[in-house]
């Protein structure tokens, strides 16, 4: 067996960076694809080869599929890494690759479909045994089944589009008159979002963590790299990412890995994914959704087990086995990340714009995932993430202590960045103490402390 | 007991800003010292508060004991980190410290004064047992007792100056006739360079490795954190830096740990040192001297430990015992460091001048010591490493990988560095194999590769 050669990395920004690193150290070449306003960019100077596939806007570029099939076959390019968002969850563009003879580092398109398919995913999980929130099997057709569903799982429900992801397509139902309206705008919404109208309805869990499962499977066995916490989230959009979370005893991080190794069996998951749950404040733990793609937030659990995950993906994707057994899996120590965005820090709102000083903070336990520098302009096309802020400390303790130092000596001018806001949360007790559900981000905007009142029985906040 | 409120760091660039990282995640204050071209310097920029104590030239600044005493009362500090150069190993300086009631963050005078004396340090040492280069028995004062002494233990041998360091005040001398010569030249350049001309004589060993061990002691007991092999030099100044050794065995670690332990204790050392020690392709072990500060390749040792040297420097000094007993020491994975200077890679002349863009390498394993950012002039004043290029990876292999890849990424524009001399040696089939000597540097660049002569027996390449 054999690794690639070279890889074509279907993306930009820090995840592109990240790829090239972890190719060029497993000696793999690499070629960058970039927009026409992306020549500059530090994904493309640190890549072997680069080609421009398009204009700015992405339609065009980053999910133009024959553009970047001709780019992979123009460079010899013998897999392609989708990175995470633009085409890295598009069943069509997996099978295009597959047709072209190029590898498609990720799962498989059927993977992929089912990952899509929220609606499905709770299906076929709850059928081999896996829990799930109480809520409709399958999707709802129409306002009357709806308002069965909520009558006989109560009041509040969420109402979401199978197609959703990142918060979109979703509504909280409190009371049976708001049903109506709201079970057509979210039709209305995933239509227009995600060209599709299907929906579903949830039980609406208040008080809630977010916790998920990395896993990594090569089609024979499944290992899983513990739990992540992103609980810390403003409008379903992940902001701070810790592994282990907080609320996790042995017993519970075991039954959560089991769930999420049985639910990528169930599935014939293939490569790398997450499996998201929701757990509530009796440590019930419900299926979620599947992630098929690499996340955002991966550097965490590579920090605390030492396995990267990148590498992992290539090397699954090249035919080679898991590098790991599970109880080779031996998380160490506690780590962080802060997603640093180019935005206003109180609005939320998109900065673009150039960057005039750019000077990361360094030193033990600190590891910074960016694709930023100084001079370059953040462009106003694209997601805003500018940079990972990773830190691992011996316990929680340690790494927010590490946290708030490398904030304070982050530096970055020229632009707003949410730096000033992951300064707050890292000073805000209840964060501290690890007493936090996925409302933390409104309380805290409201000025509301939990004042010593237990969101959740948290049994390690050293981690 | 309890921690220092505010500690006032005596050094400038990296160390400094290493410093102000450590003591901003032990919840400390600090304040930093300038000279008056380094107000714009990021070790002023992070600091807490920051106070000019003179002008460039170092023997008006950051040698100016009366000004950085006068800056620590002025400002409150309880303490001073000398960091390494300039006061560290000045023991009228920890001295003064003691007389105006400031804690100096590191060992005792005494311990500074045998460490600075090479000749008693290696009497003391030998007594007890310590095995040394055979040579003389302390000071060597006149010509023919040196001579005696060659013709003993015979040519060729290695004049050292008592007070020398960094490879000053040092002569190799291969006949009894060059013996005349060199003795008087070293007297003479030890006179001019440190203001002594005590000398002593050592057996000259031509293939060595030069390994040092990093000791902690709380006073009470004191441990080692294994060794580093620092034998890539350059005319004796270390450039490349790693941990663990190639070399060695885990019996030979057992016995380098011990002796090193040992002589800590036979000088009654206090808070954190190096015992340096030369190695002959027999594995015979020679105590060559202390150091008795932190040293410039702590890290290497930090990153296989997980022990925080700096914390743990703070710690003792302010009279916490040791946070490690010796057998929660377990060195994990490998670690290198390169040193990267401002000089021209070829004729390692300094290149001060302006940066014009620092872009420094990230993702995981890899660790950037810096004081440097974009638009800052690299002053000519001081010492030119301007950067700590740090990786750890599982094994040896994946730590040079990592490193190639970071030095590939490390973008540093305007002026010249050493990075490209390091990705020489990154390329290089005995560095890579593990199979060097001290020499290393100088059969590198007489384009002299060993063509699979074993220098030394490597036990782990792969680490």
């Amino acid at each position: 067996m054999k690794l690639f050669k070279k890889i074509l990395i279907a993306n930009r920004g820090e995840i592109a960076v990240r790829i090239i690193r972890a190719c060029k150290e497993l000696g793999i070449r690499t070629v960058a694809i970039f927009s026409d306003i992306e020549k500059g960019s530090l994904h493309v100077r640190l890549a072997d080869e680069s080609i421009c596939i398009g204009p700015a806007n992405s339609r065009h570029s980053y999910l133009n599929i024959p553009a970047i099939l001709s780019a992979a076959e123009v460079t010899d390019s013998e897999a392609i890494h989708p990175g995470y968002g633009f085409l890295s969850e598009n069943p069509q563009f997996a099978e295009a690759c597959a047709t072209s003879g190029i590898t498609f580092i990720g799962p498989t398109p059927e993977n992929i479909r089912i990952g899509g398919d929220k609606a499905k995913a709770r299906q076929v999980l709850k059928r081999r045994g896996i829990p799930v929130v109480p809520g409709s099997d399958g999707p709802v057709i129409s306002e009357e089944t709806a308002v069965k569903i909520a009558q006989k799982i109560g009041f509040p429900v969420i109402i979401k589009a199978s197609a959703g992801g990142g918060g979109r397509g979703m509504r909280i139902v409190r009371e049976e008159q708001e049903l109506s309206h709201a079970f057509h705008m979210a039709q209305r919404e995933s239509l227009a979002a995600f060209g599709n109208n299907e929906i579903y309805v949830e039980k609406y869990l208040p008080s809630i963590r977010h916790i998920e499962v990395q896993i990594i499977s090569d089609g024979k066995n499944v290992i899983h790299l513990g739990e992540r916490d992103c609980s810390i989230q403003r409008r379903h959009q992940k902001l701070i990412e810790e592994a282990p979370s907080t609320i996790a005893t042995a017993k519970f991080r075991k039954k959560i890995g089991e769930l999420a190794v049985r639910a990528a069996k169930a599935m014939k998951y293939h490569n790398v994914g997450t499996i998201e749950f929701i757990v509530d404040q009796e440590q019930n733990v419900y299926f979620m959704e599947v992630n098929t793609r690499v996340q955002v937030e991966h550097p965490v659990t590579e920090e605390v087990t030492g396995v990267d995950i990148i590498k992992e993906q290539i090397r699954i994707a090249a035919g080679f086995p898991l590098s790991y057994k599970q109880n080779q899996i031996k998380p160490s120590g506690y780590s962080i990340e802060c997603r640093i965005n180019a935005e206003d820090p109180e609005k939320f709102i998109p900065c673009p714009g150039r960057i005039t000083l750019f000077s990361p903070p360094g030193g033990p336990g600190v590891r910074v995932d960016t694709a930023a520098y100084t001079g370059w302009v953040v462009p106003s096309h694209y997601d805003s993430l500018i940079a990972k802020l990773i830190v691992h400390g011996k316990n929680r303790e340690e790494a927010i202590a590490k946290m708030k130092r490398a904030l304070d000596e982050f530096i970055i001018e020229g632009i707003k960045t949410t730096i000033p806001f992951h300064k707050k949360v890292f000073n805000h007790p209840d964060f501290i103490r690890g007493n936090f559900s996925t409302d933390f981000i409104d309380r805290m905007s409201n000025g509301n402390v939990s004042n010593g009142h237990k969101i959740f029985e948290v049994v390690d906040s050293q981690g």
